[in-house]
């Protein structure tokens, strides 16, 4: 990442950071899907391997989850966010496999200042690769304190 | 549930199923935002008392996973399912806390068969609610089997 962004101010339309490095293993995808999303498709080899999906490949709520992880550990805890209303967009292009190696691309979208309170929304786009190509896509708006607030 | 829809012609628009019950604890919550969202908001009582959200709330992606979970439990896996391709829309309208007592209205909006292979696409509203409210609300396209594919 060129520069950390703490505050509102910080963050300009076009903007990008790349981090990230998060090995998914199969045991992991079993334990969400057992947990959280018990499909066929994401339980058991035989049923991946007979899918649509052709293979074994995480729940797209647990892909979501990691992308969370890795923006919140690079981006997001070195501001003063506030959490957001919701996710604009959220597309799984690719099955993410177990062994996949995943990192994030963040790109600034829109920066709108709220018109009273000393925070602002920074829409942004998580673009999810693993070692090949784009597998998620995924548009949110966090609220980020301003400089005023602190 | 009135019906168990089984094959994508089983389903119709305006069709509406009501089901789930399910407690969130406060060690859920921890236990999900040290995992996947390690915002101070969702790991610690003071900071989220001190926060926007006031008090301590559920990471969204959490509240989305939960959401995933009864579905998948009481309305895809009766179906043969075979994944999605992204969120159309994902609203978190409330806070979810821990002691909330969570429930699933799903609507189905908008039923298309694939041009060409055995299976059709299933639009839904997943609305979430709490005992006192709608806390959630996301707009998703499983992809259903048609009978001819059995």
């Amino acid at each position: 990442m060129m520069d950390s962004p703490v505050h509102f101010e910080d963050f300009y339309v076009g903007q990008r950071f790349t981090f990230g490095h998060y090995e998914l293993t199969q045991e992991e995808v079993f334990e969400f899907a057992r947990e959280f999303d018990p499909q066929a498709h994401h339980l058991d080899e035989q049923a991946a391997d007979d899918s649509m999906l052709r293979g074994l490949s995480a729940s797209g709520w647990q892909v979501g989850a990691i992308a969370m992880r890795l923006c919140a550990e690079h981006l997001l805890n070195k501001t003063k966010a506030a959490g957001g209303a919701g996710v604009e967009e959220c597309r799984w292009l690719k099955p993410v496999r177990p062994g996949d190696i995943l990192r994030m691309e963040v790109e600034i979208l829109e920066v709108t200042p709220h018109p009273r309170r000393p925070v602002g929304f920074v829409k942004m786009a998580w673009n999810l690769f693993n070692q090949h190509e784009q597998v998620t896509r995924i548009v949110t708006t966090p609220v980020i304190a301003t400089r005023d607030a602190a």
